[in-house]
């Protein structure tokens, strides 16, 4: 079901059983899974490639419980030129992932949220609101980045680290901070970062580290809780 | 594909491509996705919102090396009023959502499993069988809920935490228990907790811990293994 | 959508907005759920059972910063006899799944993958290319298996651990290795494997151990890092 009020651009590719809603844009050469779903105002620019049964644009939903609301103005999903999206992914609206960005399998990025050039944001993966990404970054597979986070160029992640912005746990009613992972740094698979610390540049955090204050530049942390150790 | 048997309400909306099998009765003024799939018997309460591409009442499934065999009575998924289902998820038979329960995008609940109200199931969560948890419990995104566990009301999980129900695993054939975790405790980020451990009322596991023995009641514990500090 | 050339046996069930491409096959008794996507040349035996939302035979892709370039020519997904697969998962081509194995939901198995009979891949894991996982492996829930890793005969891995194959993370240009993991070892919840380690034969990893270095046969290793306790 593609909608009337679609732009389409030439030699677009579109699989079966796809829903395209409402004021969609889509530029040439775009090449759309089966059973793909791109809700209203997505802006899909030239050479993106979507896999099956993913979803872009999603809006914000929300429960009593839940400190963040969800927002009634959201702009809307920018997918850059040459992009790639893989399958069973799930997009939110005020997204923007820049030219060239690839999105693994499995994952989801929340709103308010800045993919850089180039950059990699593997399989299940999942992003949340109000974080930027740098360009080039790799992202690897199964890690979460919290919100309120900023990730600068070039950074490593590898595969399964966590990260948090939230000091006391649901408890309090103040501002929340991620940590922030300054140019060049990597980071080991199955590293804990708590909220608000600082990984300088160049700096290097070990598998399964847990990160409880900030790393110096160009320093190695490893250990629960890490410690300096070059 | 909407079956003759099944009984909708006012004002529900069904998106494209949605098969809704047999027996299954829908609340007034619900929302449904596109792609969506509801297994039959299911069971959805007024004023409820189901993301696009999930699937609701799956029934078990195994194989031969899997201890627990698929059952074949499974009373049906239900799902009470306002609960708010994401995108791309997958809850099966047997699972009771309370009122106003919020699940988020690519999680997946197993059978025998109750979610008390208002509580939160974050993003790519995963829920074992034969679990309880209870009111206002908030579990964030990319958690691992084991089987045979029980969480109290108000406790705070907080993302890629993890928990085991097999001392031995896979080698005995005996029962099988999961964490407890009492009223209001909080875990951080990344946490560890070994098979029927008891996390105490009020206390605070910190982000990356390995719990491998019982906390007390308000005590603050860290490190691998965790050991109190507070 | 079932194109022209697909060769489908007796007694198939195939679900509603299902898309089959060109030049499948599909052996006797298979159950084919929901908007499933099975992509073209795959290869499905006798009694198979395919959950709902599932995508099977996809292709690999990449963008600039990637390392590992999308293949051309890589043979078909092949999928035995008496395999079950579950929901919202994704399967790539040149992966070889064996009689009986079971597949989870939420799950994603990359290319030059063979999983051995009667293994299990929970739900929600993740396994990277060129690896091999032998038979009555158990790899539970939200597992991350990287690429270049070997997993022999009778292993069993608890839920969420990780691994990885990169000890430059990104830096380097030379061979990736997986940890390797001999028979009838066990690997407890949350465990981080480093690079190229290996677990000796019925080792045995605690849940949250940080594993450095490789564990000599028959040994009990827990910690951050991991040391020998048994």
């Amino acid at each position: 079901m593609v909608n009337k009020s679609v732009r389409l651009g030439n030699n677009v590719e579109i699989g079966e059983n796809v829903v395209i809603e409402d004021n969609v844009f889509i530029g040439d050469n775009v090449v759309i899974g089966h059973n793909v779903v791109i809700k209203k105002d997505t802006i899909i620019g030239s050479g993106v490639q979507i896999g099956d049964l993913t979803i872009l644009g999603k809006s914000t939903s929300s429960n009593k419980k839940m400190a963040r609301k969800p927002e009634k103005n959201l702009s809307p999903l920018v997918i850059e030129e040459d992009v790639t999206i893989g399958c069973n992914s799930v997009i939110y609206r005020n997204v923007q992932l820049k030219r060239g960005v690839f999105v693994g399998d499995l994952s989801s990025i929340r709103e308010k949220v800045e993919v850089g050039e180039d950059s990699i944001v593997g399989r299940n993966v999942m992003v949340e609101t109000n974080t930027q990404i740098g360009q080039r970054v790799t992202i690897q597979t199964g890690c979460y980045i919290t919100a309120d986070m900023k990730i600068e160029d070039d950074v490593f992640i590898g595969p399964c680290c966590s990260s948090s912005n939230d000091k006391y746990m649901g408890m309090g009613n103040f501002e929340h901070q991620g940590p922030i992972i300054k140019k060049n740094a990597k980071i080991g698979n199955n590293a804990t970062l708590l909220p608000a610390i600082v990984i300088g540049e160049n700096a290097i955090v070990g598998a399964g580290a847990v990160i409880t204050k900030d790393v110096p530049a160009g320093k190695t942390v490893v250990g629960n809780p890490g410690r300096i150790i070059r």
